[in-house]
């Protein structure tokens, strides 16, 4: 328990989140440099590599905001929960299921070898970039526009707004990702694409460059924590069987090749992106003592500095304090 | 929320809840025939096939119990999350995560592939054999019997009696699993072993063949549960720190290749063995509506006959019903 | 020493070997059900899976020739054999060697997964796809027409006319050839093309569907045999050290996975097509008893029905009878 | 051609050739401290990396020496070229053949990966440790020496004596290869292994424990290269067909993972040991203009520092440059 705090839902316990969130906001700032923003095209390579930011919303309306809360940046690899999270609404989870598997695969993000390697049934999971890739082929919807449509409305009932595409972000991912181009002409031989491909792969890279905000973030783990359902307005928009499953995605596949470590150091469902976001969905918890948020909050968190595995350095050991401290784990 | 009940604390729950498992277990136990028993060695081909029963222990000590309770089996893959929790007790978490990983490997659990493929620091995780006997190696003892003792004491203060070893099925391991020596040599010529093969191994084959009941294992699921506290003895005889890890590596790494899945649709932390054994840890949650144990419980499920990933086929099912009626997920 | 044959180069000779033959192609045409012509594109589909045809050229100038000599087919992979030849010639072999190792790779023809697993500098070599793609992307010219000039001209001289593109073959290759394009999409990414993709592929393709028959395989093998000399025109068209390392390549990975087992068993450098074609290539060799073709022959073979590995099945017997008949082995 | 000689097989012939050697030798011994000596065992950690020898026996009986001639070390992988000769020799060609495969591996010699990846009926090749242990367990007798009596046998009709074996370093090997017995023990568990564990690693640490000079390599490349026939006694102790399996696969997998370059480089059948030692066949050969040796001859090389494939650095390079300017590639 936080030193001399018996009851955090007070204006009183509002100030002191606010100054124990600045205060380390600041101090993980100093750690950016331990990381690198991502290079491969320059939207993302002109990041501000010192940028730190974090939002956190709690059921109760309780909301904490530090550091650099009014960038935009783009969805990335957050997409893909967005995306799954469609698929099976469209078109069922059984049917999503069938085609794409929900297994750690214990491979980078972007590996042909595995699909390769076991000839397996079809792809690891949803969150690599071959189940992500697998989804939008499922999606419903002759032209990418019309396959994100309800990804825009999703996104909209749980941020209150319809976020914008960056048009040069995406323009740049679908001319540089040679990787994902042969990816997608794997799955196109192997039968696991279920249309064309140069839709498909469109629709990917305009949902990786769909523009969002921290708070955008928190909203959408909010929605996530409470099983698909908008608090503020009431509205169940994502079904709880589907809000579940895409937690469980979240916790087990959701910070590449360290989601393990993740789970292990900080215990909640989180998917990070290459622009270095990072959303979290703290479900509500039991606990003995009186803990913040214990109703469960959404935390969206931005820092383009990536560590090795591609996860915002600086926002990962940020969540990591936070959710230690107050005991935001599942488990 | 199950039909007609306001209230799960009371004596009249108690008995719907045993008659609503009973009606399941009876009703699973003809799934079994989906599975086969373990034959490599003789020990566990003998088992009988049509097997069943489940043990539920909640904190405020309702329990419930079904179908073949008093059968006794050996822990096999169980006993690497008690044996992780013991080294981490006697060496420190640090020190054991230096030394094995917390990532799902994706690939089947004695795999030595992995290990050569991506020429990998260290074992993926304490669950898969490589690195359960890496483990094994670290566990202070010159003897296999040093080695097992503080297991066995561990086991005592969770279960209330000191278990015993199963000679015969000690033995049979010891001469039959020559996958585990070809996995020991590799780790010993890849420096990740930290003492003698051949005790290392007999300590891995002898933690295995400790026998146990399904109240055993809904025990230890209990302190897991309970973050390391014996409800009973109000007794914290595991860190809550080590008890955490423990619950995460079984959600991602405990039910072999079908982790994933197990996680998708029943969200427990749950180990597997392929003596047809699983122990699962229900953390204590919160409901919107009355649910039975929302303060948590521990479950043993014994049924020897195992799917195509090795965990007990009409076990799962039954899990994955209970859990799902009783909302035991954990996200 | 066959039976009865003090000199094999007298007409007498020749007509004892045409009627060996003879006999040999009808006996292996009977197995040629043991094997199905490649499905994957119609033009390929349409052939008949009982043709069998073998044309032998000697350095004296003596010919067998035997079975359906007058078909016409695509040389498919046959083609990677030319190309980097003409690579070699173009480019220099160190340049060449530097971007395509010569190593056999123990892996499917079309494997991905090889260049991902092991991090490797460069394609395992040129007979693989990924090898014979990068290939393409190195030979001088903007156009495909322009990379393909410099192969019609050196098929012109070993075969003495200029052969020509079977356009429908081309285009189901261009249309259908999923995979290429994801191991091509793959190079790209990884830096091994060196230039545009798509005129990388559909150089790929067109090569693959150039037009010869066995006549024209046997004049490329009598040509390579010779070290690269045009016994006809008495005229050096390939470099001495070009024409060997084409042959060893052949060698150690003509045959896709069963190159090992065919220098086993025959011993002789050769490369097959998907088409069922098969060119070999017999250096001149020291014999202690009369042989025939002691001073060196090309073997063109085509039959279109193909066994497990990709070679055709009647062909491969037939060359395996032949080669150990006549002890035509390198080694 | 050589510069100034017409006809080889004279005594100035062999002045000549004599000093063409020595001057090579003498130039690429400069060369050998860009390898290292292994050192995995102290026996041979102690070798003089700058030693190198040569000598070269001809069917003609012309020998050539050069060097440091007098040196003894162990055949170490050497052997494993002799244990599959004589295991084909005892069972058979076929029975052999059904147990072991003949494809090159694209994989490191000591791989197990290999072999749990593709799920593969039996080891690719007897000339990787996977398939040499295999040939080991294969080989009739049941103790160790009883397996090694025809090895030695097989080794005194080839070099005149009968070699010895170096007891050091056969208990270093016995002591110090944990990646043999984890191959072993893999081996054993899926069911290759024909005999028991510990007697077939007995007989592969011995086998590559025995001692021998470059001339004794020189002799059995000598048989090898006139397909079994020791030209000496005129006494046919390999049959044709096995020295021929055996020269195929010297030249497919004989130099580690640098064979596809050691073939096209030199182009003729070797086999390298981790003891600096090569053993090269060379068969007859027609050549249009006068060359050394073209009735073939056997190599024998000693240079202990090793390049990064486990090959002798400077035995390569001589080799290389020797085979080249006498033109004594197979193909």
């Amino acid at each position: 328990m936080v030193q001399g705090m018996a009851n955090w839902n007070t204006g009183q316990t509002q100030k002191w989140l606010q100054q124990y969130v600045d205060d380390w906001v600041a101090f993980y700032r100093k750690r950016t440099n331990d990381g690198d923003v991502a290079s491969y095209i320059p939207a993302l390579a002109q990041a501000d590599p010192d940028d730190l930011g974090i939002s956190i919303i709690g059921k109760s309306g309780m909301t904490v905001r530090s550091g650099d809360t009014d960038m935009s940046f783009t969805l990335q690899s957050i997409s893909k929960v967005i995306s799954f999270i469609v698929a099976c609404m469209e078109c069922g989870v059984s049917y999503m299921l069938d085609r794409v598997d929900v297994e750690p695969s214990g491979e980078a993000f972007n590996s042909i070898m595995h699909l390769e390697m076991q000839q397996v049934e079809k792809p690891f999971n949803p969150l690599i970039n071959a189940g992500a890739i697998t989804v939008g082929s499922i999606l419903p919807g002759k032209t990418s526009d019309q396959r994100l449509e309800p990804i825009f409305q999703l996104l909209e009932n749980m941020v209150g707004y319809r976020p914008k595409l960056n048009v040069d972000v995406y323009e740049s991912e679908r001319d540089s990702s040679m990787r994902n181009r042969a990816i997608g002409y794997y799955l196109l031989e192997t039968g696991f694409l279920e249309s064309d491909l140069n839709v498909t792969l469109e629709t990917y890279f305009k949902q990786c460059s769909i523009e969002v905000t921290i708070d955008d973030l928190a909203n959408i783990g909010m929605v996530l924590a409470n099983d698909g359902m908008n608090i503020k307005t009431g509205e169940a928009i994502i079904p709880r069987q589907i809000a579940r499953i895409a937690k469980v995605l979240m916790l087990t596949c959701g910070m590449y090749d360290a989601s393990g470590k993740f789970a292990t150091y900080v215990g909640i469902p989180a998917k990070s992106g290459v622009s270095g976001g990072i959303v979290a969905a703290v479900p509500p918890r039991v606990r003995d003592e009186p803990m913040p948020f214990t109703d469960g909050c959404g935390i969206g968190v931005y820092g383009p500095a990536l560590g090795d595995e591609g996860n915002s350095i600086a926002g990962i050991r940020l969540l990591r304090h936070i959710a230690n401290q107050w005991d935001l784990s599942i488990f």
